[in-house]
């Protein structure tokens, strides 16, 4: 970097008692400001007796294991599907737990199984009326008598937690041995209240020197159902989904509150859950809902005893995040002072950022000081290169914070793990000093944005903005074209289906992006089967309004098409409903066109959506793969379409998502100003304090020309993953 | 061959008028014993005074133009759904033949179009009373008004077809300029089966040399609509298709008869049409039952006149063969003498041989004597090799015809077009020569075929045996999944869900075989809700039934499973629905499995299913792609279950079902007798005379082992393409 850089401030490192030496060199070396514990960790006195802000971690449900011992009635709960057991007589016996972890899950024979409880049969998709089956409380099993033979059956029942998830994952995944099982309590009974806000108060004591109180996160974990371990580690994982704040008292008061009772179905939904993939139902938005209201009732009283204290308090955008909601609109009624996410990618960085009614966002980088990753892959052992995974965390990240600040990072873990990595700890120091010159080029200053807005139409909206939904899935569309959404030089939004019929396109919006697979919430699947949604969609792209559709969008198995709005982007997809309608055959647009200017070789969307067709003459392909439609162009009315078949994050097709913006939006000519000749990277330009930074995506050197404003255009070279700070 | 060959009989040659010479050198030299004349051709005095057998081809529909001309109002005619148009206000004018080919169609304003139309929301998916729409004879139109904004509209009308679609593919393909166009007339209105039956009386009269009448075909052909040539030649291709029956007189009859009264909308079907790929609706399948009991009737009239002329009559098994149904029970009461089917394949063949009720079947071989083939490619022109695609064609239907015999074979076409192809007449006087000897080993004598029985599960069961459904779709699996088996030493049937429902699977079974889409008529569709279906199956696979499913078997976004029979095959597959549930991550079998023994490289599988996971531990994977299941089996019960991906006819692929086949039907140990280790090369043992047959599917010589009975082995090679017989 050619600019001075910052060396002080912004930064959290996780401290370890016992290697005090090395803390304190490390927050010297790295600029730290504060120093944090982490689950698993404790700092001793020596360090909290430093100067730097201490920054300690709590998560109240799983805080104090005695009072949950003696309360075992107050543990969180959810509802299981039973794994389905094919009947092979009239009588069919179904051991609940079978298939699920023991150690995670106990069944909850307390809460009458009779009222609370279903059976299905899974073959005819029918409930079992309660007097055909039994339970008995000692084997842990259902049975189902008058089974119709061969049969698939299913228990949706509801279990106890004896094992809190992340404590669980951090104990197995770092050998923890025969450390005490920590278990979660339900803050949903008034007696668990007053335990946790009496036990809050007495650790705020008993914590004179803390200054930043951090909820891990507050009180309900993302769904996560670990299995039978002699057959799989994990059997669902959702980052968004409710499933984890279930539990009778709860549906009673849901019931009171909402003048209507849900079932367990409404939460096992066949097996599939409350997967934020699948689109919500109205019942489980009202769940939600009342859930969220719940969770920033009595967490504000929890961040009251906080200020009162004299601290600050901050929550990790993850874990126990369920029920927080912050893009929702009670998140502002916490009065929480920061929020921390932990990142890989820049989407992440934006979610975090674009948080309203929380002063402080920090970001808490890959990897993590672990012996291996979220994937049990080596990360500080042997065969581990954390540097370079560092490395590359960051550059991705850093793509997101030339658009939007976040005010501080820091690093979770066991410090003590680094002491084999000298490149780590350099790369680290690198990383802090581009941050924080990154930072403060946005402190009373706002980089160059294009005037255009473009909004993602999904059926979750702005409650999931950026489309953060776990670390399991890959090759998602959404995901992808989020993360090349992330870094580029224009206004994003999230908007949900809801959003349109209540208050139409928003005035400010000039492209309106959906992308995914048929059924999805991000497709959006039934939605697409409203009429108002077609009629107010197609005035807007008729009256001069972009469309960019992605994969399967507007894809809904209804009437006569199956993209909903074929009719915008002239083309369909064959599902075989039509194989003997002969498709018009339209040849590849030979000329080059706007949105693939300048990129060269092949596209690669990842795994294409197939069998897509031209609907009319008109339509414009520009690619196809085998007889397939790849990227298609169409004007309807005044507006303009988009259609890709699938997207990837790769910087070939975050430019082609890029210049299909501007040429969708109909303003292609405001598409040059502060962008980058090479694709592999990218720049920021900052009016204010005219200062132009210029990263290196990439693993190699690159040269790149920038195109100033006024046609000026800078031409310049970068190490790999370097920045470069201009003056101009 | 080493065989003593015939060199005479079972041959038809196609004669033409003005070639006198060359039509009797080549009936010599292919030893023709039957001349015939073709679509376009006609034969000479000098031809029809020899001693060959004359063949006269006559297609009644569309015999007399000038009848036609003043019986417009008896042309067929068929419902057409107009292309969708968008509102752009609240009134929409539609021009009903926009986008089709108006040379083959013509408005039916003659019936009433309030009674007989219907007009369509396709966005809302509603009809549109009829109050609210008006037409317009004179501009061809239909206007509806207070239409909603941006809707997409239909109309489905009634339109005369005024140009008979087979002449007109032979007038456009042989460019016949000027030449008037024949119009196809309704044998449905009395006054036309009375022409009819007058005109083919006078016919027989004056064509006394004539000895085989051929119809080309009988009365409806399958459903053909062609496009705006500057947009589409074609847009619709059904060939099981009942559009093409469909007339308001029809409709009052069936309506009579049925007690219940058609829409244009159950043959529209949202601009689906009756497609063959789509499971029929029980209102289809009453309409096709109603028209086919109309043209067994109608056409027995026509027989009986042929035999009344001391003639023979055959059926042409394409064209219009819509309503003769060779596999429904009522074909034997034509008592047609012969049938002739144009094939390419072995499904073909096996398709011809496969009817009951008609005494001598006939293939006519590929390429016809035509300048192009079906796809426009050159055949008989410059750029055409009519002799490597008759071998190659030939090659394949020899597979099909060493497991079921037909009579004889033929040509068809124009023959002044050989002159150029000295190749062509050599490779022909070849086949004639291989045909001849393959047949006589038919004759007295079974090939022998292992005790194994395998039934086609289908929405169509035996009416669409070996499921040939037009000349337009490729990698369909189930079409390649049939070339496979039609050349396989097995029984092979056809079976419905409905024969499930009614009998059970027929004891006589022993593997049951699944293979398509979903939704479509092949994987099933909607019969997979069915519990009874998915009782009898599994019961039967319990007691030790085989099940083999390809592709999507059994797939139905119904209840807990998307395979509904997930559990015999313990795979399922993932379409979005389940995206969080984290899948059991079994590893491949590492043995030599007995369905893969011997079959060497990757298997092709074409565009195989993705994302097809394991459901429980104990299935065993053989082969993934990327992440997703390529070839599973399963136990269940007393019975076996093989999974496959996608399919494709290769040799690697046919071996792999056949041994699959004896997999599952529990008995591997029978797989062996009479089969070939090269799997490019196949034979045919016949026990009565000794006769082992042995033939080179491939165009490279080859080397292959015979597994004989007993153990015992025989070593040979082969030219390409070549036969070997041997004496036992």
């Amino acid at each position: 970097m050619s600019e001075k850089e910052s060396n002080k401030g912004s930064f959290t490192l996780p401290g370890e008692a016992g290697y005090e030496k090395l803390t304190l060199k490390l927050a010297e070396k790295w600029g730290a400001d504060a120093i944090r514990d982490s689950d698993g960790t404790v700092l001793s006195d020596k360090i909290v007796s430093t100067d730097y802000d201490i920054y300690s971690t709590i998560c109240l449900v799983r805080a104090d294991n005695t009072w949950a011992k003696a309360n075992r009635d107050k543990l969180q709960q959810n509802y299981l599907m039973s794994f389905p057991v094919t009947a092979k007589s009239d009588k069919v016996e179904i051991d609940l737990l079978s298939g699920f972890f023991r150690e995670q899950f106990e069944v909850n024979f307390n809460d009458d199984p009779k009222k609370w409880w279903q059976v299905f049969d899974r073959t005819a998709d029918e409930e079992v009326p309660k007097n055909q089956w039994t339970f008995d409380s000692v084997k842990g099993t259902v049975t189902i008598n008058k089974a119709d033979k061969w049969h698939k059956y299913t228990v949706n029942f509801l279990a106890y937690r004896i094992w809190e998830a992340i404590s669980m994952y951090n104990h197995i995944t770092n050998n923890w041995g025969d450390r005490e099982h920590q278990m979660p309590v339900d803050p949903i009974y008034t007696e668990t209240q007053k335990f946790m806000l009496d036990y809050l108060q007495k650790w705020l004591d008993e914590h004179p020197k803390t200054k930043i109180v951090r909820f891990t996160s507050l009180f309900y974990n993302f769904a996560w159902f670990w299995g039978d371990p002699s057959i799989q580690r994990f059997t669902y994982a959702d980052w968004g989904s409710y499933e984890m704040t279930v539990s009778p008292r709860a549906m009673r008061l849901f019931a009171e509150a909402r003048g209507y009772e849900m079932t367990s179905e409404d939460f096992v939904n066949k097996g599939q859950y409350c997967s934020s993939h699948n689109v919500p139902s109205k019942r489980l938005l009202d769940w939600m809902d009342f859930m969220n209201e719940f969770v920033v009732s009595f967490g504000r009283k929890c961040i009251d005893l906080i200020h009162a204290a004299g601290k600050v308090a901050y929550m990790f955008y993850d874990d126990h995040w369920v029920g927080t909601e912050p893009y929702g609109e009670r998140f502002k009624n916490f009065e929480f002072d920061g929020l921390i996410k932990c990142v890989f990618n820049a989407f992440e960085a934006r979610l975090c950022s674009g948080v309203k009614g929380v002063k402080t966002k920090e970001l808490r980088l890959h990897p993590y000081l672990f012996p291996t990753g979220l994937k049990g892959e080596p990360t500080f052992m042997r065969g581990g290169n954390p540097a370079l995974d560092a490395m590359r965390f960051w550059a991705n990240i850093r793509r997101g914070l030339l658009r939007a600040p976040v005010d501080r990072i820091g690093l979770g873990g066991y410090l003590h793990l680094v002491q084999d990595f000298p490149d780590f700890v350099e790369t680290i120091e690198q990383i802090t000093r581009e941050f924080r010159t990154i930072k403060q080029f946005h402190t009373g200053s706002k980089p160059y944005t294009a005037p255009l807005k473009a909004a993602v139409l999904t059926a979750w909206g702005r409650l999931r903005s950026w489309v953060y939904v776990g670390h399991f899935i890959h090759g998602m569309e959404l995901y992808e074209l989020t993360e090349s959404l992330a870094g580029l030089p224009i206004e994003v939004s999230f908007i949900s289906f809801d959003d349109i019929l209540d208050k139409g396109i928003p005035d400010d919006v000039h492209v309106l992006l959906n992308a995914g697979r048929i059924g999805s919430a991000w497709s959006g699947g039934e939605h697409w089967k409203n009429e108002k949604i077609i009629d107010n969609i197609t005035q807007w792209v008729a009256g001069g309004g972009g469309f960019i559709g992605i994969g399967e969008p507007s894809a809904c198995q209804f009437s006569s098409q199956y993209f909903q709005l074929s009719h915008l982007m002239g083309v369909d997809r064959e599902i075989g409903m039509t194989l003997n309608k002969v498709k018009i055959d339209v040849p590849v647009f030979k000329d080059e066109h706007f949105i693939l200017n300048g990129i060269e070789g092949d596209m690669d969307f990842g795994r294409d959506i197939d069998k897509v067709y031209a609907l009319d003459k008109n339509t414009t392909i520009l690619s196809r793969n085998e007889e397939s439609v790849k990227i298609a162009v169409n004007n309807f009315g005044k507006g303009k379409s988009v259609y890709l078949s699938g997207f990837k994050f790769t910087p070939e097709n975050t430019r082609l998502l890029h210049r299909s913006l501007f040429w969708a939006a109909g303003n292609p000519g405001d598409y040059g100003t502060w962008t980058c000749s090479n694709i592999r990277t990218d720049c920021a330009f900052y009016p204010n304090t005219k200062k132009l930074v210029i990263i290196n995506n990439s693993e190699k050197e690159e040269k790149t020309k920038i195109f100033g404003a006024g046609g000026k255009t800078i031409e310049t070279s970068l190490e790999p993953y370097a920045v470069k700070i201009l003056d101009l």
